[in-house]
């Protein structure tokens, strides 16, 4: 028997893949796609992920002395390669009480069988050490187009079943992922023990899902693993039925490109010594003129290379025929022909070994010619040209004064680099930005996403020094698990934002008939954003003001937020958005609430919020909020002002800012934001506290908390909190 | 027995409630809190409460009798009116199987209590059906200081336990409330049958919550109540245990003021011939000048008289000494005087016979001084005055040019009724109500709340011809069930709309620092706002957001939802938001699929969302929307605009707006709403779109369907889809 604690040692064994693969390879010569219950318990022996006694009796006499041996109750099943539903067809029998009931269920399991399937070849019956009490959990593994090998935890029974209460996590897990599982579900409550029952062993049951995971990493052919019900109690955990399903022609994802390699190809095309426009039009209105003007008016000071049949010059700048007349290096090569003619061209780029081709053209898969897709894409492996798009807007890059695209211009200079997978979409980014004067690095338009996607602009951001936070729109992952592994690295150092477009199976399905492309289920996007320390935003909204929001805030030093507020409304409004956004009031210590209430009036509230109420001059606010940015024991800073004369508006702003800087100066570094609630005036004030440090926002108390709150996501999983 | 299906008819029988107060007289006479098992069940038997079979045994051979009477098996326990928790007590055992078992039960339950507590009265030990089988769930009811009794709903053990998993409606529920408690718990499915088991008989349970939802109403001495658990099968829903707590002091509140008293105030202090400035002053910067240059500069038409001790005329006023020596009438006294002075001059109000008074003044309840408002509150019941605060802005009536406040004035007419529980959040409404141009009917400030509340102000709005939405702004319900009640008949005329601050425990806990109200259990407030009909806002940017929109949309005439945009990016995240949002997206017909076709790129999609793809002309916007407008099984249009050269953002809007004119002529009236995706010029389309019926939002797939779904969450309310 194997539940032996030395079973887990084998994992690292040759032995254990010997034996797992032995299993397998009858599977396969068998041409069965799942595994009997037997071979499954081989696989999980292998594992040492622990399973019930058990043995398989070949006549009822047999089944009585198995089962007198491994002692009552037993659990009796049949076991057929050709019944994989084994309790519909009547095969399972639990309870099994003494041996002469083991007899009788011996016979009339087999009746069962047979008046299921006559013709199922029946191999025994299973007799089982049959498991109670305990919590029912489930372990799981599935396999995801984009994601790949998926572990998964849930409770048994109905809650995963009615309330779909279960998580995931990349493959293989450690045992950190595998311990956050268990606090990942809903009912997480229930692994504590309800009722005075006992706590589950989480060690035990992290154990099961690392194996598990690292089992279906180590053998890609199986496809689907269920360990359902899994009896989980105070001492172990162990799996009571193992189901394996597996597709011998599954082949994983290669492995993505080296991230050096993309970097070097990434960095020459954002940052070009040379632009080509192929397709660059001397007319108004023409794709091929408005990218030539944007290079020209955005400031770009490399060289410009029009690219046209006939032309001898556009725009002041000498044509050529071809990319592969120009004399100098080109490493940036935007198309405006049509799409028809874009493979052509791409072979010119890739003769003349230009690293990049922005395909502005769209007419490929979105427009149902795939063909003409798989076409470019070859010539581009063929070249070793990365492809961004076809079907985009192009992209800009502030830094180089790059404007590599039809769209307006855009150059205010910051550290958000955003991109989309859709135009309209980007459109946005770009009205937004300008509106609300975001500063950023780069817009790029994603589009089709024939080649270059979200990780290959994450490798790039990464070590881009002008990009401080990375906010990307995506409608799905072409590659899950490359986005995931590089995100879970670059947000260690930068916060990675994204919105994931067709959350909802109806929005999945817009996408599917935007894009081509299979939306996952939500809940793995969720739990796999999650464990690569991504912020997902909810809304398009929300994405933008993290991306403005979240480099204008200083890293907080610790968990103690404040709310300091001229209205108590204000205050209470806060507080919820406190908790919305998973952050924690401090407890405010008696020494400073104390300290607090020498500013405020008698009726004013210390505690938290700190309620200094409305009709305060300014300097109660300036002394407040200095006392809370000079506390150790204070973290964060939300303001909530209200629109008096004794302090208006701009007069609250301006001391605001004065205070955060001569703070700063003594090296009181904290994040500080502020909801303002007046009259129009509080719209310019907002805009010189965001200006200067503060992200502020008019009319509205959920905001300034949710800027806060992702900035906060994002300090907890590059682990600097 | 009282199983019989008869039982329910009792409810109207007197007998049926002198039943029950023959046994509460009982459990009050021997000045006890709670009902023995016997007693629990005689109540229930009264109602109809179906409950198992069951007996008293006072000795071990009864208790054989009694068992073998109803079959096994059956359940035991003890009955003692010193022993609450009989499972601690060792005083249950279940699953007795025979006569013999039933004996020696009986024996070991006498021990074992008498091992809890020696000197506990035992009356002797019950014998019961035992019920099995089913799904085990829970009715019960609560006594809350602010809605009074209601009825509870949730699945048994852990899904209440752990997930919180459980509904409340106010008692007495209807059959319809009580049907809709069952799709009201996120398990809802559970109660279909799961695993191949039969669903419940949703008649059964919901007759069970009915009757105890009218028990506890007839009885409001029963503060508690828990059927837990009801064994809910295919055929019946049977309580297995009762537990029954009372409070013979427990004093109903009383009821609330006649509606159409209310109204009769509210109409003279909203829309008054004349109006007292209590405190009226020349001097700049009092509230006292405030108030008066309001009222003269808002263009109130009505007589203005300012009280003063000594002035003559104050801003070109007749002033006087007192109200009492003004010889015309006044409706509406405004008090911009210290907190101390206050009471007396109420009283010279109330000499006056004037109906209403503003009390303007802080320094009460909120700053620590409650006997100064129980004071206040006790000369305005002497004299029958409305107090509206203290501790207010005041408020704005803009029909009658009245604005009877110190704040800025406000004077854009238009159909919304706000108001605010906090002077704060009031400022911010005016800000935004001026920012975004909105039309407003109302402002109100609430403050302390020491008489006029929400559901006086929702009473006077629903007969108020100039308002056709009414948004709340509220920390607490001081009268909750008086709340719930008018907001259930107003909202079948106008929607209301309420942000309930406070909902979280660290929001609470600040609510209670603020007004020294405790904030109730926000799932309480969750579910009886549904059952009232009313649109719960969930942030304070949404409660002013759906007061500007949802006037602004016509009501949908059905729930088929037509996306058609420019962007495909768009379509996809406004399906998102739909779905976020309830909605439904239509499922499109062949034959308008074909339509809709001959109008877009052959590239385009059309299904749902309809993708026009974006390098479209306005013909195709126009032709696409004429079509979603004209066809009578699209119900609501959400367009997404994408900013392109060939079709610019204000092309865009004015097309949109001639359409939706041409159509409405033909007597097409559809609610439209718009998300623009574009460079900053999109924000003026947007505006020219909102001002002429489309509300329209740059850079957000969010809000116009979150607006378009406040519309919908009304209509329904209403019974008008």
């Amino acid at each position: 028997m194997s539940n032996s604690a030395d079973a887990a040692r084998k994992i690292a064994e040759p032995s254990a893949h010997q034996a797992v693969r032995r299993v397998l390879d009858a599977v396969k010569s068998d041409k069965r796609t799942s595994l009997t219950a037997p071979e499954g318990k081989l696989v999980c022996d292998a594992y040492g992920i622990p399973v019930p006694k058990e043995g398989v009796a070949k006549s009822a006499a047999e089944a009585a002395k198995l089962a007198t041996g491994m002692g009552f109750p037993v659990v009796m099943k049949i076991v057929s390669p050709d019944i994989l539903h084994k309790t519909e067809a009547g095969g399972v029998v639990v309870g099994v009480n003494t041996a002469a009931d083991a007899e009788k269920t011996y016979e009339t399991i087999l009746a069962n069988a047979k008046k299921y399937k006559a013709d199922a070849k029946i191999e025994g019956i299973q007799v089982q050490q049959m498991l109670a009490g305990g919590t029912e959990v489930i372990v799981g593994s599935i396999t995801d187009g984009s994601f790949g090998k998926l572990v998964a935890f849930g409770l048994g029974g109905v809650l995963v079943e009615v309330l779909k209460d279960i998580t995931f996590r990349l493959a293989p897990a450690t045992r950190d992922d595998a311990l956050s599982m268990l606090d990942g579900i809903q009912a997480h409550d229930m692994l504590k023990g309800v009722r005075g029952g006992d706590p589950v062993s989480r060690e035990a049951l992290a154990d099961v899902i690392v194996k598990v995971s690292q089992l279906v990493s180590d053998f890609p052919e199986i496809v689907e693993l269920d360990l359902n019900p899994v009896f989980a109690t105070k001492k172990d955990a162990i799996a009571a039925d193992v189901r394996i399903v597996v597709d011998f022609d599954y082949k994983p994802r290669p492995a993505p490109r080296p991230t050096e390699e993309i970097v070097t190809a990434m960095n020459r095309i954002m940052q070009p010594k040379g632009v080509a426009v192929i397709g660059a039009s001397a007319e108004d209105g023409k794709i091929g003129n408005s990218v030539m003007k944007n290079l020209i008016n955005g400031g770009y000071k490399g060289e410009i290379y029009p690219i046209h049949p006939k032309a001898a010059e556009i725009l002041g700048y000498k044509a050529y025929k071809s990319v592969k007349d120009v004399p100098g290096v080109i490493d940036t090569a935007v198309f405006a022909i049509p799409a028809k003619f874009v493979a052509g061209a791409l072979a010119e780029c890739g003769e003349k070994k230009i690293p990049g081709a922005v395909l502005i053209p769209s007419g490929f898969a979105e427009a149902g010619a795939p063909e003409l897709q798989a076409e470019i894409v070859e010539v581009g492996k063929k070249y070793n040209i990365r492809l961004m798009g076809p079907n985009i807007y192009g992209f800009y890059y502030t830094p180089a004064n790059l404007c590599a695209t039809f769209c307006t211009a855009y150059d205010v200079k910051g550290s958000a680099a955003l991109s989309s997978q859709s135009g309209g979409i980007g459109m946005a980014i770009i009205g937004f930005s300008r509106s609300a004067k975001m500063g950023v690095s780069a817009i790029v338009g994603l589009g089709n996403k024939s080649d270059i996607d979200e990780d290959d602009l994450l490798a790039f951001f990464e070590q881009d020094p002008n990009t401080a936070i990375i906010a990307q729109h995506c409608e799905d992952l072409k590659d899950g698990r490359a986005f995931a592994e590089a995100a879970k690295r670059v947000s260690k150092k930068k916060p990675v934002v994204v919105l994931k477009a067709g959350r909802t199976s109806a929005g999945a399905k817009a996408a599917s008939s935007h894009t081509g492309a299979l939306a996952g289920n939500d809940k793995i996007y969720e739990d796999v954003f999650a464990q690569s320390g991504v912020i997902r935003a909810r809304s398009l909204r929300q994405l933008l003001e993290f991306a403005r929001g979240v480099p204008v805030l200083p890293t907080p030093k610790g968990e103690n937020i404040l709310i300091i507020t001229g209205a108590g409304g204000s205050g209470v409004l806060l507080s919820d958005s406190v908790v919305d956004n998973g952050l924690s009031l401090m407890t405010m210590p008696p020494d400073l609430d104390a300290a607090f209430r020498k500013f405020i009036p008698p009726f004013g509230a210390a505690g938290n919020p700190v309620d200094i109420t409305g009709g305060e001059p300014p300097i109660t606010y300036v002394n407040t909020v200095k006392l809370g940015l000079s506390d150790e024991r204070i973290h964060s800073l939300i303001l909530g002002y209200w629109h008096t004369i004794v302090t208006p508006p701009m007069v609250f702003a301006r001391n605001m800012v004065e205070v955060k800087k001569e703070m700063e100066a003594k090296g009181f570094v904290k994040p500080i934001v502020a909801s303002l609630a007046g009259d129009v005036e509080v719209e310019e004030a907002a805009e010189y506290l965001y200006q200067n440090g503060i992200p502020a926002y008019a009319y509205s108390t959920e905001l300034p908390v949710e800027v806060l709150g992702a900035k906060y996501k994002w300090a907890r999983g590059a682990g600097l909190l």
